[in-house]
């Protein structure tokens, strides 16, 4: 039994991505662009500019972890193959007659199978990023969480720029208040394999490998089937924050409950505001969601 | 004869651009940076920062190329003579007593001179991006065109990075959509000259760097003195565009047609403006210059 | 005597600037980050992103430095001891109950303290950078003092590239017209601890590291006490502008008053006005601070 797990975990931490897994990725990347308001105009003025854009899509995680690593950020032009995989997507989503591509990604299940094999390629980018920041820095185990991270989830940093470059976005401080999902799931994996890799963790890599995936794969197929984009990491990321700020809430809390007593007669709606305020702060989602 | 035609190109690519070329290309650089509102006013307040930006205007290809290879983009500073050549050049345009260096470059003969000299100096960086992309990665031709690029033409995007961040510059994301003139034909040079670096193309280094140099002086200087920016490559990229995408448009124009004709009763105005539009991306610079 | 002096600057340059110093400077650094409108705020609900800010401020400098010497800018996540302590000082300055360390923090002697703790350290990084920037480039005397300045100053750059990011800032021309005081101090520093190790400069390295702390040290106090900024400089920097920039503007000057003289009836007030201007231009303190 434990032969017949090794061995499968052990297949499946040596599938290639190419081409299968990197076709879903790439799909999904440039779909994510098409999506874009003026994307398709863009594409019929200046196929380059949207060229670019598509390759920055694709390839925006690697590309990140270079520029942190000071190695060349051209370096993925140098994989002709993935290029060509990838031109090829972009050519096809922008330029097919009737719009095929775009007709046939709206079913749900070419959705879920095309997001569900994506995530497959984020966990080979984050062991990647982990393994190649671990042959620069010997136990720079901070350097390999960043770098696990930037390569997993750090393409929406290098598409941001590029918007704010073109015009087409202009930052707001909320933002950044609000680390998406893939962001979250992203730094929890390359947490975890950068353990491993400096063997804090009793685990091998192949297996984690598996487990890993198979846990972003359902909650990613049961997000996007109940539309629901918060359910999984709320308990973990409360206690976390109660464990490291969560004593210092209560403590504010109870000391604004008597300030709020004290000072009730003539500005009760303030101090039930601020009650309400310290109340959902340890409720960090809800907080967001307003 | 053909041993004269081949000292001439040989002799002609062993030039050095320093220092008459190199000062040409300092003294456009620097002009175009004093056109700019403002940059007197500047030079007077803060000669570092004058001083700086003028740098960049001057080198700002060298310094993106170097960045994209992952070298320091400090190395530029490091050439002493070409700094204290450029830097000779920002300090008489910008306090020249009675601005005679404005004055005498606002003739057109000088102009163009000056701008001749320079467009040679494109020649020469392409040639040194594309080589040293090659050292780098020996094969990586995607790698050498952008590169041969950057260095080429690249200068733009370090001035239009200074400029946002110093608050002067809003990018609008029109801007991106209209690669300049000068963009153009230094791709078109990055292309021919890695494919003649590459063997792909039978012709001597020497012969291609004249003849491409020839085409761009004479292009520049017919474009300076006609006033007319769009002249040569517009049935290029034309034929191109039709090539790779004019398929696909003949096919939504007939199919415009036919809705338009189906609409026709009600909606004859937009019919109409749709099988215009239509028309129009197929003259993709007509359509740039609304 | 001149044997004490030696023992006194030597061991002076060779105390670590690790742990008072460093701890000085982080708090300084976190104060700062903590007086931005809304970083309260930011660090109960995402600390991760204060954290981040948290260490931009503190490691800027080396980040930049890094940057332009195409090192990974990651690098100073390898430094595990001075990360925990930068983290540390964060949590209890944004952490700590009833808010303790920054009331400490607002009493003026306790700032004297660690301001100037934190000019000690400055000197430092001038010569660490230096020094690492002699590494790469042997008499690059130019790309010495940039990356002297850059570490010893350039912090400033990194934090507000990172608040253009988040939206919280929006560049106004007129910032980069004034360099701020610490930016010039350490720019002098640069280029003169430059000279000392190219050998230009007859006095030993930790002669000149005593002296130049000492006076960093000394006029920093100076200002906190007298909430006076531009006192120290403001002479040298008149001299220096007049001897390069300031016979153009005696020209000028000449010039226009004949011309004011000229017209003088029917444009009185915009003639005086030309004067002083050209006048003021002379006291570029006095402009800068209209």
């Amino acid at each position: 039994m434990h032969y017949l797990w090794d061995e499968m975990t052990l297949t499946f931490s040596r599938t290639s991505m190419f081409p299968f897994f990197d076709i879903a990725h790439y799909l999904v990347s440039v779909m994510a662009l098409k999506r874009r308001p003026g994307a398709a105009a863009v594409a019929w003025n200046n196929p380059l500019s949207s060229w670019l854009s598509a390759m920055l899509h694709c390839f925006g995680g690697g590309i990140l972890s270079c520029m942190l690593l000071a190695e060349p950020p051209l370096k993925f032009l140098t994989n002709h193959t993935n290029i060509l995989l990838a031109s090829s997507i972009w050519y096809i989503v922008f330029f097919c007659p009737r719009d095929l591509v775009s007709q046939g990604y709206s079913y749900l299940p070419i959705q879920l199978l095309a997001a569900g094999m994506k995530e497959v390629t984020r966990t080979w980018k984050i062991v990647s990023g982990v393994t190649h920041a671990n042959s620069y820095y010997r136990n720079g185990w901070i350097v390999m969480i960043a770098v696990g991270w930037a390569r997993g989830a750090g393409g929406v940093i290098v598409t941001s720029c590029e918007e704010l470059l073109k015009g087409d976005w202009k930052p707001e401080g909320n933002e950044w208040l609000k680390l998406s999902f893939p962001a979250k799931v992203t730094l929890l994996g390359s947490i975890i394999f950068t353990l491993q890799h400096t063997n804090h963790l009793a685990m091998s890599k192949h297996d984690l490998m598996f487990l890993y995936t198979m846990f972003l794969v359902t909650i990613k197929i049961t997000m996007m089937i109940t539309k629901d984009t918060t359910v999984t990491l709320a308990p973990f990321e409360d206690t976390l924050s109660r464990m490291l700020f969560g004593w210092q809430q209560q403590f504010s809390l109870g000391e604004r409950k008597r300030e709020a007593k004290q000072s009730s007669n003539g500005t009760a709606s303030s101090g039930s505001k601020r009650i309400t305020e310290d109340a959902g702060s340890g409720k960090r989602h809800a907080k967001k969601e307003d």
